[in-house]
């Protein structure tokens, strides 16, 4: 895996402290959270997206990074390259309107020239302060795994908006809640500031519950279960897909999420509990590695060949 | 002009002051100092560069950003596609090399899959710390302008990349400090650190002595002049190029130097001439707009109709 190999040349680099190994969501250098991701035209949305759409989930996924470390945002530094006026027209007007609905200052950037027809590359910079920046490798044998936010809403979202022009019922019945999750999802700000202090380890559900689930499992050095019964599911997910083992398997391998998972001792629960956002608890982290499923009944579930979006 | 109207719409959503209107090489937000500058593929490099020198490049051009606002760099985020793991490595290889060289902390990032045979967009944002950030748009009528590092150096050098397949003696004879200034600039950054406290504004060289110089005059509401006579040339690039009236213009208008202009006042001369840093007074801000050239006598030049690269 050549992929594998360059992001260990990089880990190799990464020795400040604040890089945090490249493992979590940000670096935290003091009070400071950074985080820096990039969206693909044909990789993280859809040549069709609306411009509008891709400028929102560019912001909503870095800002979901500075929520899962408890993060105030302050400001955005954006790299875009330019290639067709119309679409970056229709872009900057949907950045202005995102950059509005959370409060973000534009602080800077870069604007480039790009080749006619290669496919964009936008990046966003999103600083952010912190108190208590919960780390993704501070999970404990004994710890609950909580979930704060939707599970699946936006896997089913995607895979209408890829098949709207089918024929089957199923899909033009399915709630435009679906697609909203997927074009426009939010980052839980407000929740990821609330939780940070009662915490050991957060992250944001990015590229599926089961895969980011493993990871704080992974950072941390200990095992994580999940009880598929007690992920819950929106009544729209429901309607759309159904209640059966498949469906729930569906959505907790599905990607672009931007939930909140997160690590707490029992001591923890009632403070959790009385935050009243929503916050269940899903499963536990124990001694070992690896991760399992079970169903309310305690029986062991076969995990899926495909944990969640690998990139 | 769609561009133009593009980077007027993001001026419109830049009203945090920290933005700086985005007409600064950063934003300044206490003592923070953060810049994203990208590079793309075909457009700031050359498809058959190197990869460890555009790695190299990279660092350099937010590197002297940082420089130009006398900061002290504490770390970088790098956005980067993986494509082809041969080039990714090399540039990996090439990373390393240039942190180490400047003691920069890699802190995060994202890597993401690129398609097949897209142009490579590759961003980095740089963070750092500064006391004393000057602002491109504090520069008054009276000041001097100073010019600290080499001025036509990377344009030279750029041409002879370009050109080294040819014929002609002198590109073969060319020294290789020149294609060295283009493909590994020196960010100028204890310079930069030393001229913060002591200036009215400050910027770098990345586009063209003669376009940096007039966006400080625009940015600060004055007039520029520049003294032709007094913009040191390097040996290696006389030996190149000659020491006529065209060869000045177009060391002044090539791009890539990463030097650092200044506005200051004639008070602050002694003091920046015991820095003893090479700095040299190489023209005037007076009331009025616009850019003027001279030569020693004090004659006009006139100006040439590209002012260096435009972006």
């Amino acid at each position: 895996m050549p992929e594998a190999e360059f992001i260990a040349r990089l880990r190799d680099m990464a020795t400040h402290p604040a890089a945090r190994g490249l493992l979590d969501d940000a670096a935290v250098l003091g009070d400071l959270v950074l985080t820096h991701d990039m969206i693909v035209e044909g990789v993280h949305y859809l040549p069709t997206d609306p411009p509008a759409d891709v400028a929102w989930k560019l912001v909503a996924v870095n800002l979901s990074d500075l929520a899962a470390k408890g993060a105030t945002p302050e400001g955005a530094l954006l790299g875009f390259p330019l290639r067709e006026p119309a679409w970056d027209k229709a872009f900057a007007e949907g950045l202005a309107e995102v950059l509005r609905h959370f409060g973000l200052p534009l602080l800077g950037g870069d604007t480039v020239a790009a080749p006619e027809k290669a496919p964009r590359m936008i990046g966003l910079t999103a600083i952010g302060r912190s108190q208590h920046a919960p780390d993704r490798r501070g999970a404990k044998a004994g710890d609950d795994l909580w979930l704060v936010g939707r599970i699946g809403d936006a896997g089913a979202g995607l895979a209408v908006a890829l098949e709207k022009d089918g024929i089957v019922q199923r899909w033009q019945d399915a709630s435009p809640r679906l697609t909203e999750a997927y074009r426009r999802p939010r980052p839980l700000l407000a929740e990821g500031q609330a939780i940070a202090p009662l915490v050991h380890a957060m992250a944001d559900v990015s590229d599926g519950l089961m895969i980011d689930a493993r990871r704080i499992a992974d950072a941390s050095g200990v095992a994580v279960s999940i009880d598929l019964h007690a992920v819950p599911r929106s009544p729209e997910l429901s309607a759309f897909d159904g209640d059966d083992r498949i469906a729930v398997i569906e959505a907790i391998t599905a990607g672009d999420d931007y939930a909140l998972i997160f690590a707490a001792s029992a001591l923890a629960a009632p403070k959790i509990d009385a935050l009243d956002i929503g916050a269940v608890r899903i499963g536990r982290f124990t001694g070992g590695s690896g991760i399992a499923l079970y169903d309310g009944d305690g029986d062991d579930v076969p995990i899926p060949a495909v944990l969640g979006f690998e990139h």
